[in-house]
């Protein structure tokens, strides 16, 4: 079965959701509104509502109550994407900061806060303690995560874990929770919550790895912007890591790099990414992201046989031959 | 009694509120550690959880539970701060960004975000949904407060409820909700809670008020911070709204403050603030200070007469005559 199939079947149920999205962002403040919409409309895979939505059907599916949990995961996601796009403003524009990019900033800071606060609200209604323990600790290490990156922005003597951990927080974490929560809201045994969590941890780790792939070697249309964009910020993946270990390309790569950063990514990166598309890092990366695929399959197999197990297995084969 | 007694008092209830505010945010993560300790030394009134002890003692007073309430509501309180402080960075070094500028910008934000967080983090230790639900909602007018802010900079056509709107959501609501959350956790009456935190909206009022006016008044050294800050940023406080009712003084502030707007704040603000100083807006906003105060004070009347009581009104009292 194709992603669009699974989507299709659900297809009733996201758009519930997507009202409710709207919906939660509805506030009577015309900025406010007008940004927050502007950032929904843009769209998305809703890769987490869907992870919710299929985790609640191994409990009693109510989308009444599963809602409390899958529109605040999206809105999370939505406000850190806001507030990674405040940063780049920043540089885009450095050097000619007009008044109205200064308020863009504002608008998009608060309005990353805004949109996370409602996050906050909306799940308070439903009343399970665990379920806000899981979200609150869940949402710590997200920004515990956005500082990681910073803190490694080209430091080329990073090992594998500290990668691993850092796409862990930032990546993993929010679509284990995903799996997770729909069980949870839905009441489901507290085995088929831990699997599922196991599952979405193993799911998003590929779905990162892949991400880090597409990052080289993706067209600008399939990616939404320029391959590369990683290495101008500084941010060394996966495929670079395992590059790096090359004896024979790294005086090379370190080149490169030092170029890329002592001009704050504004040289032509093509250079360093086709050393990298030629080494082993790429089959290494390919074979990480596989294995991460297996692992959250097997997550799943102690399971009821049902449908929604089905579709899971074949989302995560589909994000681990993603190239969208 | 003086305010200094009633933290005298209190000393080793805020000291202990004070450790577990560091030990909140003793993260493994050098920046951010770094970034949020700053901010805690850095050193505030503390006067939202002041008040959030104060209320407690209308309920089974119990620091162990009351302290998850207390530290999530400074950790708000401090996280609006930080972000307000990425702003202020990205003008003042405007044209002029330096990579360290921009570290500290992203820093500071993901600081911001991770204070947060590890607020609401702690809050889901009390179980009571009541607490999450009053906490969130607080958090989104306070998110909206903000960007009302930026929406009313540099509008002199504002109305003074327009002011007292956006001052209740950017500070009276934190304030009250430390009140009520207070005794809420503490399990006090719900009139009980009611009554607290309708002292707490008109104290906050009236602390905000009294704030605008010290911005006009106050020494470097008692603000920290040179008078005028408000208007070079845009921002129309209740004196110079009342200024502005005044016919004659009207063109003229208009005159200046359009020299305000166009240099963006770069200029000589001392003329602005003669004229305000010398309107019969401060003598009103201090009539309005007094009138909040007043109703906090009454709010009060039907409690029963604990100590507690009557370290509040002192504390309104206080905030009343406030030039610190």
């Amino acid at each position: 079965m194709k992603l669009l199939d699974i989507y299709a079947k659900l297809k009733k149920d996201i758009n519930y959701i997507e009202k409710e999205l709207e919906r939660s962002i509805d506030v009577e403040h015309p900025m406010l509104r007008e940004a927050s919409l502007h950032l929904l409309k843009a769209g998305g895979k809703r890769i987490r509502p869907v992870f919710v939505l299929l985790g609640a059907k191994f409990g009693t599916y109510d989308l009444e109550q599963v809602k409390h949990v899958a529109v605040p995961l999206e809105l999370i996601h939505m406000a850190t994407l806001v507030h990674d796009d405040v940063i780049d403003d920043a540089n885009t524009r450095r050097g000619q900061l007009t008044v109205r990019s200064k308020w863009d900033n504002r608008i998009a800071m608060y309005t990353g806060d805004y949109i996370f606060a409602k996050a906050l609200n909306i799940v308070t209604k439903l009343s399970n303690p665990l379920i806000h323990q899981i979200m609150s600790k869940a949402i710590v290490q997200v920004c515990i995560g956005e500082m990681e990156q910073i803190r490694f922005f080209f430091n080329s003597e990073q090992s594998i874990r500290d990668y691993l951990l850092r796409i862990k927080r930032k990546t993993a974490l929010l679509i284990a929770i995903s799996c997770q929560l729909g069980a949870v809201a839905a009441g489901a045994s507290e085995k088929a919550a831990r699997q599922l969590y196991i599952f979405g941890y193993n799911v998003g780790m590929a779905f990162q790895v892949r991400d880090d792939l597409l990052d080289l070697f993706g067209t600008e249309k399939e990616i939404g912007k320029p391959p590369g964009n990683d290495i101008k910020q500084g941010n060394i993946t996966i495929p670079v890591i395992f590059a790096l270990q090359n004896e024979k390309l790294k005086p090379e790569l370190l080149r490169e790099l030092k170029v890329i950063q002592d001009t704050d990514g504004q040289t032509d990166v093509n250079p360093f990414l086709n050393i990298v598309r030629q080494s082993e890092g790429i089959a290494r990366s390919e074979a990480m992201a596989s294995k991460y695929i297996d692992k959250a399959i097997a997550a799943l197999q102690s399971l009821p046989d049902i449908q929604a197990k089905k579709d899971l297995i074949s989302i995560a084969h589909f994000i681990g031959n993603r190239s969208y």
